[in-house]
């Protein structure tokens, strides 16, 4: 007999879906397994920053089980040596080293380094620069902040403090191809010192063992702190420089993300859908700030709900989306639960009609099968149950964005912004990367 | 370096994953493969019934390889020694027994043997019932018809004519938990003649190379016609009995799918998710009606989808859809690709402020975990793209139902109906499949 929920009659088939892409799978099968299991795959999880997935059979969700207490977890320490050794050389070499350049990447977000990275870069005044996987908006309000790094992508300025450095640390930057501009570059292995979540590789030395938690305290303290003025604003949108809005003019991605980097304030969490990250991530962002994007994986329609968990997670904070229009007709029907718990929220929808990324790609494509539906997406919070006639804005001009932007305050509930741009309104910076995915 | 779209640096993941639940997995690595793997792929899936899964990797697509001509493709064939064999013995068994029952299933509607089966009742005049997996609603018309078997959930003289006859053929109905009334019944091995995609099983027996396909046929001319008067009409829902529609009276379950019984018409296409499906498969349906449900796989939100794909393969046909509030908020976007191409298409949301399918499992329970926001689903046409102020109806009464169904015209594209039902209004059968539930 077949039951269901079930494939055919092999039980272990979710558990084989979801072993690629976890850190551990695991079934309970007998309740006193369920202490030691539940344990491991925490610990897993906790030392992997990586998911994992757990199976509690039918027959075993009413078991009973002895808890001692409470996990007991310690993260994994470095070797002691090793991570002295680690932290003399390279503040050997940094300190010996005039041009130095420093590179932040995701790592440092997943193990919650973010206090210590600012930390160590506040005090050292190293030139550094923010990353694709997830942008470090939290550290660009430092002087030291040269821009943000994407390869052969990145405005001169960035590229000399960085990647033409002599020296380059790259502080939990995996080497991706999102991070590295689509492999636009290669990094010299000769000027690189990659600080990872566990391990250190200097100048292609592997050093195992090396904690990225343990470390980064011992530079802040053995670095040198350099002279400098403060580096040079290379950010296309940025809130240095003053805004010149123009009511009646048609919305335009230059004029949009301007306005977004005035509106965002400290401590605001700002998220993005590949179009609207690709271009978040060029908007110099303020102190606090936390971000989020589709990553390496690049999946649409992703960031919408994964930014709703985020603001479940930070009450009181304001949660800035950037949807795509066909990234948002992938999973925006999760506005409902904002709708639900009434939760402070601003989404914003690029609505040009289509995946103008990949328009983008191919400008010279009859491409029609990159137009999407159309939807008239400021009437989804009353279709979706939300108070009736409100929270939708339909958005053709610079004016109406400022207002839409003043309009949103607290306590009121989640917003959606229609926001009408141009087919091919794409950013330069953005036509050069769509010109590297050309193929 | 880590590409995009890939789980660290395992190519084989995506394939891995699929592995479980397909038929075959595969990846294209070298020109020369795509054609045998291809053919592969294609002979698999047409064989089993079953999907499969097919990799061309990014460096494979624009690869030129030679195609000799179309798949040639012969289905199996029985062995005929076995073939000839099996239909002797069954209709040997048949025409010697006085009280022969027999229940049709999914693998009929997979293996296209529609009409074989079709012919095949209405000559032998046996008594049959259609099932839960796939209602083959198309053969409801025959009078031999006596109505919908699930097990114990059966109406008694449903339950008399199959489960109790002395002798049992199923037809391509695997043993499944939802085709048994939830394992409600256990089918006597010595009372049945089980008749499989590709064997038969005959009181135990089995008889391996007899394909249904081919037996059909054989036992169409084998089997003596027997005498009998029309079976009764034991659907709860059934166009066989006049309508009492009151205008103004609160719509219920039991006063909705009567209309629709009477609404629905030869040729149609009728779908439904879980609890549309539960309710529609008790509904008597007319000749050359195509059906779909969430089979015994019981996905939530599946239906929907798969329902326009059908409605893109049958151009001219009527697909009338039921579907779920809370089914249809995880899938419902999809509307949005109707409208698109204008398909003429009835969605009737049963609109009960949540699962009240799992309500019905525990009736005494404080169960708010199943409330679902409730959206104005009669905005949507409109919010998603459609003409504006139209295409969506909103529905209280029996008598704004029976309008709605009769302003669905051809030509006139998709049409939704919100139908509001009470938290708790559940069909008596179907309070007998939510207590076989409870745990």
């Amino acid at each position: 007999k077949l039951l269901h929920h079930a494939v055919g009659r092999d039980l272990e088939a979710t558990l084989r879906v979801f072993e690629p892409f976890t850190a551990a799978v695991a079934r309970i099968d007998r309740a006193e397994e369920a202490v030691p299991t539940i344990d491991r795959l925490l610990r897993t999880a906790l030392d992997t920053k990586r998911p994992v997935y757990l199976e509690i059979p039918y027959d075993m969700q009413l078991a009973e089980c002895r808890v001692e207490g409470p996990l007991n977890y310690l993260a994994p320490r470095s070797d002691p040596q090793a991570l002295s050794q680690a932290a003399e050389r390279i503040a050997k070499a940094v300190n010996g080293t005039s041009s130095v350049g420093a590179l932040v990447g995701v790592f440092v977000d997943r193990n919650s380094l973010q206090d210590a990275t600012e930390a160590m870069l506040a005090q050292s005044n190293l030139p550094f620069a923010t990353t694709y996987d997830q942008k470090a908006g939290y550290l660009e309000h430092l002087p030291n902040c040269v821009g943000f790094w994407q390869g052969a992508m990145s405005p001169e300025p960035v590229i000399d403090a960085t990647e033409r450095a002599e020296l380059l640390l790259t502080i939990g930057m995996p080497q991706t191809d999102f991070n590295l501009g689509f492999l636009s570059t290669e990094l010299i292995e000769a000027h690189l010192i990659e600080l990872s979540h566990d391990h250190v590789i200097i100048r292609g030395e592997l050093i195992q063992g090396v904690y990225l938690r343990e470390l980064l305290p011992r530079l802040a303290e053995q670095l040198i702190p350099r002279a400098g003025p403060p580096a040079e604003d290379t950010f296309p949108f940025t809130y240095t420089k003053p805004l010149s809005t123009v009511e009646g003019k048609p919305l335009t991605v230059e004029s949009m993300y301007p306005q977004l980097a005035h509106f965002i304030q400290e401590g605001d969490i700002v998220t993005g859908n590949t179009g609207g990250y690709i271009n978040m991530s060029r908007m110099r962002l303020k102190r606090g700030i936390v971000t989020a994007g589709p990553n390496n994986w690049g999946s649409l329609g992703a960031v919408f709900p994964i930014s709703i968990g985020m603001a479940f997670a930070s009450p009181g904070r304001r949660v800035i989306c950037l949807d795509g229009d066909g990234s948002f007709q992938m999973t925006g029907m999760e506005l409902s639960t904002l709708l639900r718990h009434s939760i402070d929220f601003m989404l914003v929808i690029l609505n040009n009609a289509g995946y103008t990324a990949e328009r983008a790609i191919h400008p010279e494509r009859d491409d029609s099968y990159n137009d999407v539906q159309v939807w008239r997406y400021h009437l989804l919070p009353e279709a979706f149950g939300g108070p009736e006639g409100s929270n939708g804005f339909e958005i053709h001009t610079e004016g109406q964005f400022a207002e839409a932007l003043n309009a949103f305050k607290p306590g009121r509930g989640p917003c959606l912004l229609n926001a009408h741009l141009g087919k091919m309104d794409v950013a330069a910076f953005n036509l050069e990367m769509s010109a590297k995915l050309r193929h």
